[in-house]
C-alpha cells in the first residue's frame, strides 16, 4: 500500500482562482484516498469556498498565503520580493519535503523562475523544460520545451528528449517513445545551427528511441510522441494550437449560420461537434510538468477550471509513484558514464 | 494603355506538372489582356496539354526545357547542373529580362537557390525572403520570411518588415499595414536574443507601421498585416497551419459521423460548411513571391491546381503594375540615407 502523496495546490493562480481551484481539490480529494492536498492561499477566501463542498475534511489542509504574484509582474523580483505569496510558500514546502509536488495555474514566468530558484535542478540538469501535452489525431504528444528558457544550447535539446521520453513512456504509458526533433525539412542536413548540431547528438542517444526530424505539418498527425524543440519554437507552436484551433472553430461555426438548410443542420450536429473539438482543445491537457527539478512543479493553464486542476492533481500521482525524478537522476548518471 | 506583361510560368514544376500549370496559365491568358506567358518545360508535353484549349495563341509561346529539377535534388548542385532545367530556364529569362516574372511550383530550395544565384538581389538587400500570404478571420496576413534562410540576423528582419510592408500596401491594398514580429509574449523586454535585438531597430522605422511584438495564438486571428519572423519560425508556423486545418477538419468529419443525428445534418451542412473551410485552407493564397530579387520569382504551393497558378499569375501583374521592385530600390536608398 503506497503512503498518501502531498500536494500543494496554489488556491490563488490563474483568471477562476479561488473558486476552480479549490474545486478541483475538493474533486481530486474525493477521487482518491492517496491523496492529501494542502490548498495554498488568503485563508479567509479559501475556507470561505471550501464551505461550499463536503470533502474528507483530514485531507484538505488551508495554509495561509497572505500575497498574490500577478501575472503581469516581472517574475524574478515577484519571487525574491514575495516571500509570503501563494507560489513561493507552494514551492517553499517543496523544497522543504513538505509537499511532493506543487500545482499551479499563476504566472508561468514566476513558476518557472521559482523553480529553479526554490526548488533547483537535479544534479546534472542543465535547464527545466515546461512540457505540455498537445492533442493530436492519435492521441497526444509532449512537447518539450514550451517555457522561458529561449536560445538553448545542443546539449540542454538532448536532456529535453531523454526526460520527455521517460515521462511518456511512465506517466502517459506510451511504451518507447518516438522522440523526433522540429525541423523544416525531413533530412538530417536541413535545420537551423542548433538543431543541425543537435540531431547528430540525438542519434547517438541509446536511451531514447529517436526518429528524425518532424516538420510542424506532421505534428498534429502524432508522427512522434515526444517533439523536441527550443523554447522560442514550442512556445509558438503551443500558441499557434490554441489560436488556430479557436479560430478555426469560430470559422466553421459562421459558416454552419450562412444559410437556413446549414442552420438546422447545425443544431443536429452541435453535440457531436462539441465533444469531438472537445478532445482537441491544447487547453484540456492543462498539467505541464516543469522536468527536471528536485520536487515536482506542474503549471495548469492561466484559464484552467476545475476539471483540469484534478486531473494535474491526479497526473502527479503517477508522476510520484513511478519515481520519475528518480528515473530521470539514474539516466542522467548513465549519459555521463556513457561519455566519460 | 499598359504594356504587356511577359510572365515565365515553370510548365515542368509541381505535383500537378504540366496539365494543371498549362490550364492555369490559358486561363490568365484569357482572364487578361495584359499578359504574354512562356510555357517553360518540355516542348512535346506542354503542347500536347495546350491543344486541350482554346486560347489565345499569340499570348502564349512554349518555350522549351529538357531537364526538370525534382523536389528532392541538393539545389545548389541542381541549379549548377540543370542548365536546361525549366527553372534555370525561366530564372535566365527574367535576369535576361525577356521575362518580367517566373512563377513555379517546383522545388522550394532550387526556386529559392535560383532566384539568388540567377536573378541576384537588388543592391542593398541582404537576403531575399519568401513570403505567402496565410488566411486568418479577418483576411490575409504575410509571413515573412518562411525561406531556406534559417538563423537571420536583425538588419535581414528589419529588410523583411519593410519590404513586407511595401508588398501588403501596394499588392494586396492595405493602407499603412500593421507591422508585428512573432514573439512568446507581448512586452518588449522578452524574446530570443533575436527578437530582442530587432524589436528597437523596427520601433525606430518610420517607414512602417510597427505595432510591436505578436503571439503566435493572435496571429490567425489577423492582429497584423505584417508578421516578421526568422525563417525556421515562419516555416513552422507555415506548416503547422497547414497541419493543423487538415486535421481539424478531419476531426470534425469524423465527429460528424458519430451519431445518426449529427450524420443527418452534416448532410445538411455539407456545402456551407466546404465553402467556409475553403477561405481557410494556407494552400488556396499559394503565391508566395520572393521579395528583394532583381526580377520576380514567385513560389506556388507543390500541389498548386490550375485556379492557384492563374491567380499567382495575375498576382505579378499587380506586382508589375505597382513597380513594387523600384519601391523596394527607393526604400533601400532612404533607409540607408537615414542611418548615414
Amino acid at each position: 500500500m503506497q503512503d498518501s502523496i502531498k500536494i500543494a495546490v496554489d488556491a490563488m493562480g490563474g483568471d477562476n482562482a479561488p473558486f476552480e481551484i479549490v474545486k478541483g481539490a475538493v474533486d481530486a480529494a474525493n477521487a482518491r484516498k492517496d491523496i492529501q492536498i494542502l490548498l495554498i492561499g488568503r485563508q479567509n477566501a479559501v475556507e470561505q469556498e471550501l464551505q461550499k463542498y463536503s470533502y474528507p475534511a483530514e485531507r484538505i489542509t488551508v495554509v495561509n498565503a497572505e500575497e498574490v504574484i500577478e501575472t503581469a509582474e516581472p517574475p524574478v523580483m515577484a519571487i525574491r520580493k514575495k516571500k509570503q505569496s501563494s507560489i513561493v510558500v507552494g514551492m517553499n514546502m517543496v523544497k522543504q519535503k513538505e509537499a511532493d509536488a506543487f500545482v499551479s495555474a499563476g504566472s508561468s514566468g514566476a513558476i518557472l523562475v521559482g523553480g529553479q530558484v526554490i526548488v533547483g535542478r537535479i544534479k546534472g540538469i542543465e535547464r527545466p523544460p515546461l512540457a505540455p501535452l498537445i492533442p493530436t489525431e492519435k492521441g497526444v504528444s509532449l512537447l518539450i520545451d514550451c517555457g522561458a528558457n529561449v536560445d538553448a544550447r545542443s546539449s540542454h535539446l538532448v536532456q529535453f528528449a531523454r526526460m520527455g521520453s521517460i515521462y511518456m513512456e511512465h506517466v502517459v504509458g506510451i511504451s518507447n517513445p518516438k522522440v523526433a526533433i522540429v525541423n523544416i525539412g525531413a533530412e538530417e542536413e536541413k535545420g537551423n545551427a542548433l538543431v543541425k548540431e543537435t540531431f547528430p547528438l540525438l542519434k547517438e542517444c541509446k536511451d531514447i528511441n529517436f526518429t528524425g526530424s518532424i516538420e510542424a505539418r506532421e505534428i498534429p498527425h502524432g508522427e512522434a510522441d515526444v517533439i523536441v524543440c527550443e523554447a522560442f519554437t514550442g512556445n509558438v507552436i503551443l500558441k499557434l494550437y490554441e489560436g488556430l484551433s479557436s479560430t478555426l472553430l469560430g470559422v466553421v461555426k459562421k459558416g454552419l449560420m450562412s444559410t437556413l438548410r446549414s442552420k438546422i443542420g447545425a443544431l443536429m450536429i452541435k453535440p457531436a461537434l462539441k465533444k469531438t473539438m472537445k478532445s482537441f482543445d491544447a487547453t484540456a491537457y492543462g498539467g505541464a510538468p516543469l522536468l527536471g527539478l528536485k520536487g515536482l512543479v506542474v503549471k495548469t493553464h492561466g484559464s484552467s477550471k476545475a476539471v483540469e486542476i484534478k486531473n494535474a492533481i491526479i497526473q502527479c500521482v503517477t508522476f510520484k509513484e513511478q519515481e520519475i525524478n528518480e528515473k530521470i537522476k539514474q539516466n542522467i548518471i548513465n549519459s555521463d558514464k556513457g561519455e566519460e
